[in-house]
């Protein structure tokens, strides 16, 4: 895991990347944006980073998706981005076809690389990009939602941010769900704190449109938290982390967030140690995930390859 | 050192806000802009990038200048950013409004602490704040370039940047001059090697406008830049970075980059220690600034100061 | 967890110790041993090293395990050592006393702290802690054994270890079974690879000896393993490692390692998603270690706690 | 620098190869001493260190001195430690002879490479290996001293050591002298505090001795502290650290420790910037220092050297 790939270089990807790399874990990265001279100008600034943390990771940029090549994990953050009052859903169409074309460019480029997808709507273009590539492909799914969560709760209840521990599952954004089972502060239950539920939950859903309202993105925490993802790979960690990789629900690739093992090799899924409640409502965020797939995957008509 | 302060939080303050508070190295982090909800909810970025790190650090944000208290270290990038075509110097009478009015306020709310300034033009913006405000402030002046000249070399020379050592003095900016006495690669005098010592210079002082024309501004070269001469501070690494501190020079206090021993304590410079080509550079460097400064000085007119 | 105490400053216990607490992610570290002054010196050596790296973490050192108070994480490698020809079992008549001892005095000065026992034979000492404590214990178990396998098979196979996944379960020592349907090579089973299965088994289980046999005791490698079993812990990193956790078996606290996520809660262990061979493994293990423990147990005739 | 050796595995060879290596910065590490077996046990416990940590830096070990090439830095602590009630001056002897033998051993091999001496007594010891090699060589001298200096002026004060400041100079050992005029505390001259100057200085001489006593030797201080020197080189930290870098004096090269500028490049040294105190404190440790060694280098009789 030597050789990472940024398939889109836009204020989201830029952190990524930064975050990814900043601390010289991988001997080559490379940058790729449609932008021109976008990926070079970042390339240097990369470059002056680097000079001062002393890091000798090799640092390619292009304008060419060609020359995206050996790597092996690619981080896609290509598309269109949420703009305020936008859902994420609203951004399927137009970032489905960015997906399908880079399926057909980056597999025989990058054989064996795992792709990490960060594009929005996440959960669904992972699900796309996986149909259409046949690759391992995991979208980084709710272990934002996830650390959102637990910065909510410490604050809450004044405790350092690593005495709380658990997880949201389920679709990354407005439908996602506090696993409350695995949720503990301080080594004890959740249930033994005075929080109210609700309120976290509408903290979880509610937070990143408040920061996109204001900042016009959100770049810091999901920077962060999505450079811990792929570090946690590269590194092989073997970190429990809320993370959504490809299954099949009737016959189709469907990718929702429940927390899962995440080193060189993803999983397995805790799922099935869960308690039945936290069971019940990712089984049915995957069953309307899939509804509202199926629908979304119909609006785009006849897909065809330009392999 | 545990306590630290960033008064902007625009592009680049949010950068070297990050670049500085995400190994966790302070107790507690002061956000400042004047901006309404910025503050606040760069807050919730931040708490969410600290919660997938475990770090303890508390945050605190504030639209209101009088809650910056008790700070160690006050990075100031407030002010109007440099645009497209804009030269540094075009910035100083909007900005050095702003520092004299911080200068008003800070100190007596900041007893003991050091000011890192990075507004443009960033040595005079040093020079009015430390005139009006009586407290050690340094310039994060010349190591930017100075890691944008190491990084070219490298690049061009083909070896890893940690190969290459030297610095950079005078005015940030299209002033700035390689102090090639410094320079060396491989351990081995800069002049044992092949290179355009024009093509260098010209590196380093026109990046940075071409970075701005394609990116819109400087970001992540700079922010972690002068996030490492803040840890040079905060951790009393004892670095040799080229930074402007203080000097009196006509009865004036004006800032000129030299490389300079940063810790919890910052000097000696060792500019006496350089050969007479280079200390002639920054003689002159000295005087230029201090002909420009005197007469952008007057052109603010009367000041008085809002205590 | 801010606090952590080390009970026995032993070889394995400085390492430990130094390895665990010098990236400064502790508030306050305990210091015991028994030996006069050798706490209060270690504290010197400590002071030294956390000079250079600019660490704030406070440092108590003491002779009396009554000053042992407040701490959230124990690290218990008190007891005497393994010397070359014995074996992890020799060890347990006299280790057991000691462990009673510890299990009648530091709970009531540290509650709700978490238990690392490191002392050999390392897992039947945790079951005698958690008997006689009552408090939540854990074994450093196969965690060990686990990297000695990966790093085993990295060399073998000339790739870099962080492309090996795995674990090593089942009691610390002679007796520990390497889980093979957790074994990977660059995301592939390991099936598919040349390797001699035994060969490295046998690896896994004599590379302790023959490290002691030449250097006197095994420190480095243990030492930076445990030192991250704490760090996951401390920094609720959540990660899969092969520990011992508490398990009933047949009325009795029991420890066997499995593949377990280790962060600010412990669990849940990942044994029921196994393949039915490493779980056969697994439950033969528990018997064997139940058979011997009982009779070691008894061995120690009747046991009045001093409290 | 990507490549270290390091010669001599002893406690301090073991302590400070673990500190270098641990956080990955080198390509590759080569290991040698003279007792058999010793090298190659070393490997396999970093390498099960490097596998919890994910490092891929490479690991030759040998008990030939010739298999130690290509090397950038290469660390000495080859030859007999101190035993309590040992001067370090008592090793003169029998260490000179081993640096005599590698000096015609090491250089052939390793092109360019940075000698960092660390075998008592260490200045003595940089010097010969000087002389008979015509490499550069660096004593760590007092950046040990330096850094236990800082850690009982914290101590004492109750202050963070981050915020004292300040370096030993001369000959490292019992000559070593507190640099007075550079030490601070908070930023504030020491002279603002209470603190009695003897104590410290006696603290500095008297602590090494004292932890040999109980503990059989130094290791974790001087082993972090050399390791960070290591470090400073092979990342060009350019960090002020008081070292001992080649000096003619009376036509012999000699070691004397001021603060230098250590980075890939070693120097400027800012002893011309120091109070004149200090300056003549540090000519009489050079004079000193020449006296003795000229009398402990006659001792060697005629030295012929077997290249």
């Amino acid at each position: 895991m030597t050789k990472i790939a940024f398939v889109g270089l836009g204020k989201i990807g830029q952190t990524i990347t930064y975050s990814s790399v900043i601390d010289g874990i991988f001997e080559e990265v490379m940058l790729y944006d449609i932008i021109p001279e976008l990926p070079e100008k970042f390339e240097h600034e990369l470059r002056h980073a680097f000079a001062t943390k002393s890091i000798k990771t090799e640092i390619i940029s292009s304008n060419n998706i060609d020359d995206i090549a050996g790597a092996d994990i690619v981080v896609i953050t290509a598309g269109k981005p949420r703009k305020p009052g936008m859902s994420r859903r609203d951004l399927f169409k137009d970032n489905a076809k960015i997906m399908i074309d880079l399926a057909s460019k980056l597999p025989s480029k990058n054989p064996g690389a795992i792709y990490v997808m960060v594009t929005n709507p996440v959960d669904m273009m992972a699900s796309v990009f996986a149909k259409y590539s046949k690759e391992m492909t995991i979208s980084t799914g709710d272990q934002v939602e996830t650390m959102r969560m637990r910065s909510f709760i410490a604050k809450k209840l004044h405790v350092p941010v690593n005495e709380v521990n658990g997880y949201v599952g389920g679709e990354h954004g407005e439908d996602a769900v506090v696993l409350w089972s695995t949720v503990s502060v301080k080594g004890k239950p959740i249930d033994q704190f005075n929080i109210d539920k609700e309120e976290v939950s509408n903290y979880v859903k509610q937070i990143a449109g408040e920061i996109i309202r204001v900042m016009g993105g959100t770049t810091w925490g999901p920077g962060t938290i999505i450079g811990d993802v792929i570090r946690a790979i590269a590194l092989n960690e073997n970190k429990l982390m809320s993370i959504a990789t490809p299954r099949v629900f009737e016959g189709e690739i469907i990718h929702i967030s429940v927390p899962v093992i995440v080193g060189r090799t993803i999983g397995p899924s805790i799922e099935s140690l869960l308690d039945e409640k936290d069971k019940w409502h990712l089984t049915t965020a995957t069953k309307d995930f899939y509804d509202v797939y199926k629908e979304m995957l119909s609006s785009l008509g006849e897909v065809t390859l330009s392999k």
